[in-house]
């Protein structure tokens, strides 16, 4: 194991935190708000020039490779450390008083989760608000490929990294070079979350709002600056653009590049983008012809909130235009089954990915043709790729570690005497980097009650699902500690 | 397509269930119930003797051999045929009002299921309550696997059938031939029952209670002849013999028979079997734990009562010896957990089974190795078999589809106003073939409350759940009714 490239790496890890950690700070100094700016300034005083001098310091081979178990331990212990430092401002402007809740409100916030543990938002000081937005953010697109646009500077391959960061069949290289590919995925990126910022200013959000909450969208996260979520603001326009931008999120950010280069080709024949599409217009139409038929809104607001609430969960975002949990039990059973699925491989999107339950679906498709002819060959078409048995092994093995997880995070939940349907769904709402789920963690409640142990877990939940799986995991395998 | 194999097939097997009505109706003649015995006599009046003629008027080719495809259909009509035939007694009889109800009771009972529709069990005539248990007591080995050992008098080889109702990697040939295999396989599950008939009788059961109870115990079914099922008698020792049973009929039967031909060192190194105990100890101990630390029960019945309804669930007989569904939180997760999870391939319990969470935990361990040595090339290991691709293959494509089936079921159910909890278990408990779930169809209620067209798709879930999903599902495909 090479001490020194993860020092170093950690070193810039922090840096770049760091430099992030700035605006929160400016904007405190903007309102006046010194309490709070002190509350920033405080980690930013000790770590910054700590973090700096070790990112110089530490000199590493120029041509040195990372390995894949480097690769793996150096993304679990990024998330972990910017977790750790980015909580501190909480801590220390006494906003959240537990540590173990300001640790758990920035990894909800890294892992782009939106679970919260606070019971007035609103209270909260302007520069946290936007900082917990901005841990989204960051967190969205993956503090580690910010890294990789980076590390080759250093002469570092991040190839390594990006796999680890996101495993499967996911990543396309767009251009020959990792480190250009991180580049235009940021560029993609940061041109939507402008975009949306426009659109919701136009629509009458103020400026910070708009800010917050666009981070929020595109992250796939959920967290807003007030209490009713969405809903706060009762706007058709916002909620059908947020809706949109939600949806556009959870689409694997390759394909947004591919649409703005006009490689309309590959864009219509994506599989993957077929079936998600397809996903959220049939749970929403079931959904709002559900509410329409139970009276619960008129035909325009039963459209409106189906919509929103189907994009919300399957693309893990977990915004809430509508208390969903006082919908009928139809309605409710179909954003549960949702709350399994998750957005498109490469989008920012948590849960299980469409394009694993695509290459489920044809994999059982195959199935039956053994079954009809035992002795024909038979091959699951799944695109780009010719390691037809690593992809389903993979796909297989995350569904059934994922599922695991779940049903762990679910045991350790109903210890603590929470019933079945808060427990599996607060499983599924964490581990899914969704953020609301049924129950005591219903879309009007938090996540506050919990005792600390089963915040604890649900940190470990939000980081597992976030690195899907493996990367976590396979740290704690006896194999990875054994020298070779 | 061989339609006069198929027409013959179903004779023999009306044959076969007209030969064990017989057995009800003589009950009814016993007990001087002329009303329920005109209710068997009538169905096997009429029924009878045409499938007599048919069985003997079909003439088939000597050495006609049957195909995937029709084995498929064979199994599927077999056990629609088996429920239909068998529910006519309790709607003669006026015991059971609507067909529907009358049909969803047997096809739970041939099913093994134990789900029941009977509000009050207790005032149901003897004969049929006989009748009822021995629906469990033919399905848990298979009619056809019955059926199979008969088929050869005909020149038919049984391969194929066997095949489709117990796909997956679980049929061990005991003897070269499958009908030599088939016989013995029944006439370890007769004698284990008979054992258990002579065990519960020394335990102070009725001959009747003793029988029926034998029944739903090595069928893993689960009807009881007692509204409050076993927890009517109140025993220890009823308990403690009823669990050992059931979890000895978990138990691949062809591990049955190597214990009596002594071949110990295959029993002892099964590591299904392993797993099997493993996972049933570790879960009573838990439930066990948590009942006594509740103060719900002293100790032992703590012990009691976990053992017995983890085994009973793990199993998917569904016995009740007490309301699980007042237990503590963390006990009743983990039985929702059990849920999933289901008997050994190759024993009369259903649900998923433990061999393929066993692949499934393999297959995941050699993921693990694959991210830390990507170039290297690593086998999962599966006993006694080195189509390892197939086998991998068929177990996730089945894990799949069945709970796609699961969430299905779920979705239907919910769709009538139940709630997430009572949705869920019920899918749960009747692909599974457990019986009894949580909420609505909790331990001590029934399946009575649902609207027809939920019992419907209800009887379909335990079908194909009982028949292990691809069977069933096969000749919904457009493929199978290509001509070829």
């Amino acid at each position: 194991m090479n001490r020194k490239l993860i020092l170093k790496f950690l070193s810039i890890l922090t840096v770049i935190i760091s430099l992030f950690l700035c605006l929160p700070a400016g904007i405190a100094l903007y309102y006046n708000d010194l309490r709070t700016f002190h509350a920033i300034a405080m980690p930013l005083a000790i770590f910054f020039p700590i973090a700096l001098a070790f990112s110089f310091i530490i000199k590493i081979e120029k041509d040195s490779t990372v390995t894949a178990r480097e690769g793996f331990l150096l993304v679990t212990l990024g998330w972990i450390t910017a977790s750790l430092y980015g909580c501190l401002p909480f801590y220390f402007s006494g906003a959240i008083p537990s540590f173990t809740d300001c640790y758990f409100e920035t990894i909800s916030g890294f892992s782009t989760t939106g679970a919260s543990i606070l019971k007035n938002i609103e209270c909260l000081p302007k520069a946290l608000l936007f900082w917990r937005s901005l841990t989204h953010w960051l967190g969205g697109m993956g503090i580690v490929v910010l890294a990789v646009a980076v590390l080759p500077l250093l002469g570092v391959s991040g190839n390594k990294l990006l796999n680890a960061e996101a495993p499967g069949p996911s990543v396309d290289k767009l251009t020959p070079r990792i480190a250009g590919t991180a580049k235009i995925l940021w560029a993609v990126y940061t041109g939507m979350t402008l975009l949306l910022v426009l659109l919701l200013k136009t629509g009458g959000m103020s400026l910070f709002d708009s800010l917050t909450h666009s981070f929020g969208t595109l992250a796939t996260g959920g967290f807003s600056t007030k209490n009713a979520s969405i809903a706060h603001f009762n706007s058709v326009y916002i909620d059908a653009v947020i809706t949109v931008f939600m949806i556009l999120a959870g689409i694997n950010f390759s394909i947004h590049y591919k649409l703005l280069t006009l490689k309309l080709r590959d864009v219509l024949h994506n599989s993957e983008l077929r079936l998600y599409l397809g996903l959220i217009a049939g749970t929403g139409i079931l959904i709002a012809f559900n509410l329409y038929s139970h009276r619960v809104y008129n035909i325009l607001h039963s459209v409106r909130h189906a919509f929103f609430q189907t994009a919300s969960i399957m693309t893990t975002t977990g915004f809430v235009s509508a208390d969903f949990e006082t919908w009928p039990a139809f309605s409710k059973s179909l954003i549960f089954l949702m709350m399994c699925i998750g957005g498109c491989a490469g989008s920012t999107g948590g849960g299980i990915k469409v394009l694993r339950i695509l290459i489920l679906i044809r994999l059982a498709g195959t199935q039956f043709k053994y079954l009809l002819h035992p002795r024909g060959v038979f091959k699951t078409k799944i695109e780009s790729t010719d390691q037809y048995n690593k992809v389903v092994y993979a796909c297989t093995g995350f569904v059934f570690l994922y599922f695991c997880i779940v049903l762990s995070v679910a045991l350790v939940t109903a210890s603590a005497g929470y019933d079945l349907v808060t427990s599996i769904s607060t499983a599924l709402a964490t581990t899914g980097n969704i953020g609301p789920g049924f129950g005591v963690v219903g879309p009007v409640e938090n996540y506050s009650s919990f005792p600390d142990y089963v915040k604890w877990t649900l940190s470990f939940a939000m980081l597992a699902g976030r690195l899907e799986v493996y990367t976590v995991l396979v740290i704690f395998t006896p194999s990875f500690w054994r020298s070779y």
